[in-house]
């Protein structure tokens, strides 16, 4: 499918039918979404998958009873990790491990230390948020181009969220994307003129 | 192409060529970003597009001397817009012209309100901050389904960018996107294994 269909076709469905995602087309949307891009390559971000009945009937009050969190197959709770010296760390040793050229990853490891020490803690969490978005950007079209229909939402309780699905207090839940098989029908896309877009 | 070669074929290029990439792909380009999810469709972002050399070479002390800067044909600077309250009445607008359904509307804008009266100033950028990644993410993947690459750039001293280009002050230059062919070759794409995504 051209890259334009899925960007075209994809919506935040409202409603989904039931119906279970086969858990290879999941792990193949999950394993997709793994290559987003992000800062300095930190991939400061862990999803908690949930299908459990129960589970998902807990977390619809702690998400306005938006009925996409009943009606999905998976439901990923997308997390920011505010723990940004872990962050740096992980990154140092997978350079290791991968045997990265030494003033490459002596280059990037400095960046991103620096990158941590100038950041306050409320900072680091505003930060580690903004690159879930670029996870949730690639999820939404990697479900997309595996016929999967999503739904990015930013509304619900994330303290609620942590305390349900008893999260590391290094994680924070910054987005869900349901995963299912739509019961609704898009609106037409409503985007403003490329002359509004630019500046 | 297939969505998985687009992701893996993507990659953060440190060297353009300096060959223009033909004035009808960026603009199929960014006509595609504009269709980015955003939350409650708010679309809080504007992009100003630099081909001047004169400017590129201005900018290129603003953004640690990175030679992606004057290398690439087209330097897109993604700005967040921080001014939610005009964010939202032109959302409001924008429904009313098309003439949205009167229940939709009045649901969507009554959460916009309700989402711009949370935030503090700091709140409002670092959340439309967030919103931008969305955008370039889209970006990033619509270059390289056009043939070009790009490359997701935080790095570099937005309050110059903002006086060199004589932005509203509304506008916060928030991430950078070169485009063009590349002069370099990918390293291998380090990220983390599935199961470490997952927790």
């Amino acid at each position: 499918m051209e890259f334009r269909d899925l960007v075209m076709q994809r919506y935040a469905t409202k409603r989904f039918d039931g119906r279970a995602v086969p858990e290879e087309t999941v792990q193949a949307i999950l394993d997709l979404a793994r290559f987003a891009p992000s800062a300095l390559n930190l991939q400061p971000w862990r999803i908690r998958v949930v299908t459990a009945p129960a589970q998902k009937e807990q977390l619809l009050g702690a998400s306005w009873n938006q009925r996409q969190i009943t009606s999905c197959s998976h439901l990923l709770v997308c997390c920011a990790n505010r723990d940004l010296d872990a962050v740096v760390a992980r990154l140092e040793r997978a350079l290791v491990e991968a045997a990265a050229p030494e003033p490459m990853r002596q280059a990037v490891v400095g960046m991103a230390q620096g990158l941590a020490q100038s950041l306050s803690a409320e900072g680091a969490l505003a930060w580690a948020q903004g690159q879930v978005q670029l996870l949730v950007a690639n999820l939404l079209l990697a479900a997309q181009a595996h016929g999967v229909a999503s739904c990015p939402m930013s509304g619900f309780d994330a303290a609620a969220y942590s305390r349900i699905l008893e999260l590391p207090a290094s994680l924070v839940p910054t987005m869900l994307v349901p995963l299912g098989y739509p019961a609704d029908t898009p609106a037409p896309k409503l985007r403003y003129a490329l002359d509004e877009l630019l500046v």
